[in-house]
């Protein structure tokens, strides 16, 4: 087996390996994944992304991981698993894009990064060489996911680690619609932050396009509450006050100053609301 | 713009930045910071000190950073995003010191290193060069403080990055008083550790400052609680037993044996308690 | 004081140093311990493997890091706190295998260790120089662990930090018993994973050992439970269906397809159970 480069010379290339789980920090979970990624690349730079993503929630990891991965120098390795379908049907992948690489599962974790990065090459993870010589049933973040994101960290070109593929998973994305005269857009809660923030579907973008000339009306309905006011900044709201606004990932994103507004109101993931303008 | 040194010749140094957040780990916060971080300084180690501190709580912020930042190597940046005014009046800044940095919004959370260390400078972060090209209204931990803290760790003198303040915001540290003869203190909790452990605000140099030649009489009383035995160690009292020790930053602190005294008895941060001595 | 080599030339090994702990991440313990390690040898590459150990829970802990240690690269050091009795009269140790370092509190919870690892030798921790200067009653993860394995890392030898001992304490680890003709083994759970699956302490292939040949029959009995399905993958049970699956660390693992069974069913660490044969 060549594994070159890097087994020759020793030259490992010193490459940016970032993790992204429901694994907790209460198991050997992700203890044993950085291990596994030391041992066969040490000089790879292993950065902790989240690893408290609620259990076996895929489009909540989708979107943490879109929302974080373009910050990452060109070149990073993104390893995602959040994995229900561990030794089951589904297929380990990596997906090169013009900048960057993601090694997860095939379940639509990587949703948003078909979207959002230009997509070169998604690879089945098939080649056994890059995994652990045993592969456990329940584990393959330790046994498929670390050792593939690691021998890529020692620039082995992904090709030689299986088969391209097309037909990659891809989840239903929440799309917003709108409505009326365009005054009207329909959406969903899609993340709830730690402060209790609710993240949602509606990029401001969509909101800008459909607001008329010397108009300036914005309203919100969720759950019965009307929010009215697009704030500048969480301040903008009285201390417990309810407010709008435009979030660090460009959606309308909906809290209570100081406040957890999922956990005061009852609010889960899914939820809908209705943006009114004019 | 002249970003050097660092840039011109690549020998970005090899400083470490801290980060203590409230952040938590199951979103995207902490990620994007370290990315922001890498990209601008990729030879930076990045250092997690605590991502879990309770949202928007700048006085425990304050404490624990008072606690941590001293056993870090000198040159050390240390970035604390406990934020709540984000996007607001409040200004970021770093406050050089002799021996550290820190990088933070400007809102009480560095009380404590202005008492223990020896200020320099204090900077108003506001030299746009030094931050993200977009500035969100929500994140200025990946927008403002991460790049601060990258540009800090590659020598950028900090005066280049906005002016000298000395207006800059301190909590009301709460201050233990002496009463009677010097043989009561009263003080309060600051700090409820994971373990469930009281940290008050009373020092220890406080209490020998006030024990009479041939005195050993200690008592502590909490929420009606009577504690009168100062531990060598946690085994010292009976398992379950409440005791007093010396905890680890010098200060009095309640604990009960292999039990979480805070649970138990139903004592939040703030509670006032009195150490009689004599 | 020689603490040679390293000191002398500046050529500090750069060493894995990781660290497991039940400190959590909302308080100054991790943080001051990395500050420590840093400060000793700014080379050290520090790697959490997890924080949140239940407070004091020094089988988890022994469990926890058995499951992982192994997968890091030869001449790792491996640092573990958990360590109820900090200050009292518990030892603080380096145990040597063949090939890694621990260092640890002697409280048991090495206990798996001394059994899959070739130990070499086991230093009790005594000589002041390799600590800080100051030693709190309450924080030896601090004081006494870090600077010591920021030392080893430096390549000092363990002896000179104390004298080697072979009375060293390994915890009570529950066994498997077999009865009948084999065909029943009793067992009970020994670790609960972050998504509620149970860990038993019957290793698969203790059950292999006692598969009589062409008999096919397996069931696992738990608290009123009966699950009779050997499981490839968490999937070959329906969403929400019990099953029994050969875990990670080669223990028969219980579960509840994208569930936590623990929590279902109110099962808790130490819960019986009995795998029946044929």
């Amino acid at each position: 087996l060549d594994r070159t480069p890097g087994e020759r010379d020793g030259s490992y290339t010193q490459r940016i390996i970032t993790l992204t789980t429901d694994f907790g920090t209460r198991g050997p979970f992700v203890g044993s994944m950085k291990g596994v990624i030391l041992e066969i690349n040490p000089r790879a730079q292993i950065i902790d992304i989240a690893h408290e993503i609620d259990p076996f929630d895929i489009p909540d990891a989708a979107f943490l991981i879109s929302c974080a991965y373009s910050y990452f120098p060109v070149g990073t390795i993104h390893c995602i698993v959040v994995d229900p379908g561990v030794g089951g049907e589904r297929r380990p992948i990596v997906a090169v894009t013009a900048r960057y690489s993601f090694v997860a599962p095939d379940n639509g974790v990587l949703s948003y990064i078909y979207e959002q990065e230009s997509i070169k090459q998604v690879i089945h993870l098939k080649e056994p060489a890059y995994f652990l010589t045993q592969i456990s049933r329940t584990f393959h973040g330790r046994d498929i996911f670390a050792p593939a994101a690691a021998w890529l960290s020692r620039g082995i070109d992904p090709q030689r680690m299986g088969p391209g593929i097309d037909d990659y998973v891809r989840c239903n994305i929440p799309r917003p619609a709108v409505s009326g005269d365009g005054d009207r857009i329909q959406g969903c809660v899609i993340h709830i932050d730690i402060f209790g923030n609710l993240v949602t579907n509606i990029p401001f973008s969509l909101v800008e396009q459909h607001l008329h000339a010397g108009e300036s009306g914005f309203t919100v309905t969720i759950k019965g509450i009307v929010i009215n006011h697009l704030c500048k900044s969480y301040e903008d709201a009285e201390k417990g006050a309810t407010g709008a606004i435009i979030g660090s990932h460009g959606h309308i994103e909906l809290f209570a100053n100081q406040d957890s507004l999922a956990r005061r109101e009852g609010i889960a993931k899914g939820e809908p609301l209705e943006v009114i303008l004019g």
